[in-house]
């Protein structure tokens, strides 16, 4: 957890991202399950879509998270994901941006 | 519960009728949750789809019991909701069909 001072501008600007983040990744998440529910052929599939949507559940939940002290955390989740640009974030601080880039460094080390 | 004999071929006609009952039903619920995915225009409605398909499956593990011990109160539940008839049944004996309407009787009282 961070104690970084947002300004105004920067509320706004992140505002915005992360929202466009989130439309985007619930777009494509309403695609897929489009597409699963059409291929369903047996309850077996039914039961598989009620799994498929119980964890995108969960993990929507815990991962859009709107505090400052983690936003930098879950910008770098969103950018290495590919739910958001870095260029999204033009106008954001050094002092954040410097902390997004290390976790997202974190995140990509993993692969 | 009870302690009913069931000879084999009675035995034969429940399990042909039971899975007959739970194809019928869940070709519906297939039907339904294509449609409600087909309609989904926002994160809410993905989330609702999720709700139902999590009490379905509630429902549906909770109903489908073919034990011999409670098996008249299952075939009561189906034909009470238009999943199976009394006439596919035909070839069980009396002192089942006895019990099966006694309980089909109390789900009708409910009303």
């Amino acid at each position: 957890m961070l104690d970084l001072k947002w300004s105004p501008s920067e509320k706004a600007i992140a505002r915005k991202a992360y929202n466009q983040a989130f439309e985007r990744e619930m777009a494509g998440a309403i695609a897929k399950v489009k597409k699963k529910a059409d291929e369903i052929k047996e309850p077996d599939d039914l039961w598989k879509l009620q799994e498929h949507l119980t964890k995108l559940r969960r993990q929507i939940d815990e991962k859009y998270d709107y505090r400052y002290s983690v936003l930098h955390t879950v910008f770098a989740r969103l950018i290495y994901e590919g739910h958001l640009s870095e260029a999204e974030l033009q106008g954001i601080g050094e002092d954040k941006m410097k902390y997004i880039r290390m976790c997202l460094a974190l995140w990509r080390e993993q692969d």
